[in-house]
C-alpha cells in the first residue's frame, strides 16, 4: 500500500494517467499497489503470461521485448521512471501480455492489480480514457520509430535518442552518462551495437562527443536542428516534449519543431 | 444508412468490430452510417482535423501518412476491404484525427459519425472493449513493421507483404495483381522503390517471380519459410491470419510459424 502523504504518493499523483484524478480513485489505487524491486535481468512477465498488473517505473530501465521463432530478440521498448506499462492487457485486450518485460537494470516498480483498474475503469469513463490515451500514446510511439527507421539515418536516430534521454536536463548542453548499456539502445533502435558506436562517432558534426558512457551534447538546440527534419512529430507527442516542455521553440525558423522545442 | 439485410449490413455484421454486437447497437450503426466514393489520391481527412467519424473500407485501398518537418511523406499503413480507421480518435484521444489519410486507388468507404459511436459507448463496455482491442492490433502491427525493419532483410520484409496482400487466397500457391502502386508498396515498407524492386528479384530463390504488376507464388508455405522465421508474430497476430485461417501451421516442423498459417 502506498500513502497519497509520502514521496511515492505524490510521484504518482503527478504522473499524466493519475493526474487529476478524484482522491476516492487514487485511494482505491494506491491501497492496491506494491512496490516492488528487480535485480538486473530479472523477468517481470513474460509474452503471453496471464495479464494480472499494471506497472509504474519508480526507477530504473525496463525492457520491453518478443523473440522470434528463430530465437532472436528484438526490443520493444525501454521504460524509465514514470512510463507505465501493462494498462491495456490488464483493462482490455485478452487475459495476456503483449510483451515480455525484464529489468534492464535494477529497478524499482509500482505494481498494481488490473482487477482493480478493470473494476473501477468499467463504471467510470474517465478511467477508461486515460488508459486509452495511454495506449494511443504507445501506438504512436511505435509509429513513429517506424517512421524513424524508414526515413532518418543511423547518426540521426541515435541523436534523437540522446535528445530523449537528456530531455530532463537544462541548459543549452551538458554531458550525462548513458543511463543502461549502450548495446541495449543500439537494439531498441534496432541497430547492431556497431553500427550505434559508428553513428555516435558521426555526431560529431551535430556537436556531439561520447568517451565510454559519458555524453557531451554541446548544445541540445543544435542537435535537434540535425536529427529533428526528418520526423514528423507534433508538440507533445515526442517522448522529450512530454518530460519537459521548453516552450517556444527556438529551431521555428529553421521549419525544425522537434518535440523538445 | 445502412440495411442490415443488404449485403453491406451482411458485410459490416461480418467484421470483427461488430461481429456478435446486439441489433441494437448495429442498428444505431448503420442508420448513421453513409456509403462515400472516394478517387484515387482523394482526401479523407488531414491529420489534425477534428475526428469527427470513424470508417470502414468497403473496396479500394486507403492511404495513411504524415509529413515530416521537411515535407517529406511517410506512409504509415495501407488498409483496404474490412478495416476501420479513425476509431480511436472518434471515441476518446482527443478530439483531432493523427494521420492523414487519402484514397490509394478508388475507394468507397463507411462513413459512420464519431459522436454515434462516442455516445454508444459510454455506456456499453463491450463497445469500450471493441474499440481497444482494435487500437491494441494496430499498436501490435506498428510493433511488428517496426520488428521487421530491425531484424528482417529487404527480401524478407517483400516477400511478408506477398503474404499478407494474397492471404485471402486458395491453394498451395498462385498468381495474383499488385492491388496498388509498387511505389506505394516500397514506401509503406519504409524502402525506395529501387530498393522493393530487387528485394522482389531476390525472393526468386524463394518461389517468387514478378512481371509488372503481377506476382507468381510457387508455394506460399515455402514464402513463409523463407520471411517468417525473423519475425515473433504469433497466430492471429499477422494479417495472412486475421483474414483467413489456415488451420494447423504446415511449417511447425520447421519451427516456422507465420501468422498465415
Amino acid at each position: 500500500m502506498i500513502s497519497k502523504e509520502d514521496h511515492t504518493g505524490q510521484f504518482m499523483r503527478g504522473l499524466p494517467f493519475f493526474k487529476g484524478l478524484p482522491d476516492a480513485d487514487l485511494d482505491v489505487f494506491m491501497q492496491a499497489a506494491h512496490i516492488r524491486d528487480y535485480h538486473k535481468h530479472q523477468h517481470i512477465y513474460m509474452q503471453g503470461d496471464s495479464a494480472d498488473n499494471f506497472f509504474v517505473v519508480l526507477s530504473g530501465w525496463i525492457k520491453l521485448c518478443r523473440q522470434t521463432v528463430e530465437g532472436e530478440e528484438a526490443v520493444a521498448q525501454v521504460l524509465g521512471r514514470g512510463d507505465i506499462f501493462g494498462e491495456g492487457a490488464a483493462v482490455f485486450g485478452g487475459s495476456t501480455y503483449l510483451f515480455s518485460v525484464e529489468a534492464a537494470e535494477s529497478a524499482r516498480v509500482i505494481e498494481i492489480p488490473g482487477s482493480v483498474l478493470k473494476e473501477r475503469a468499467k463504471t467510470n469513463y474517465d478511467i477508461l480514457a486515460r488508459v486509452m490515451n495511454s495506449l494511443s500514446r504507445k501506438m504512436q510511439g511505435f509509429y513513429l520509430e517506424n517512421e524513424h527507421m524508414a526515413l532518418m539515418s543511423a547518426p540521426q536516430r541515435a541523436g534523437c535518442l540522446l535528445l530523449q534521454l537528456s530531455s530532463n536536463m537544462i541548459g543549452k548542453g551538458g554531458t550525462f552518462s548513458f543511463p543502461y548499456d549502450k548495446s541495449l539502445a543500439a537494439a531498441r533502435l534496432g541497430m547492431k551495437p556497431e553500427t550505434f558506436s559508428r553513428a555516435l562517432l558521426q555526431l560529431k558534426s551535430a556537436g556531439v562527443t561520447s568517451k565510454g558512457p559519458e555524453i557531451h551534447v554541446e548544445n541540445f538546440q543544435r542537435l535537434a536542428a540535425y536529427c529533428c527534419g526528418n520526423c514528423s512529430a507534433e508538440k507533445g507527442e515526442c517522448k522529450g516534449a512530454a518530460l519537459k516542455n521548453l516552450g517556444e521553440s527556438p529551431c521555428a525558423d529553421k521549419k525544425v519543431q522537434c518535440g523538445r522545442f
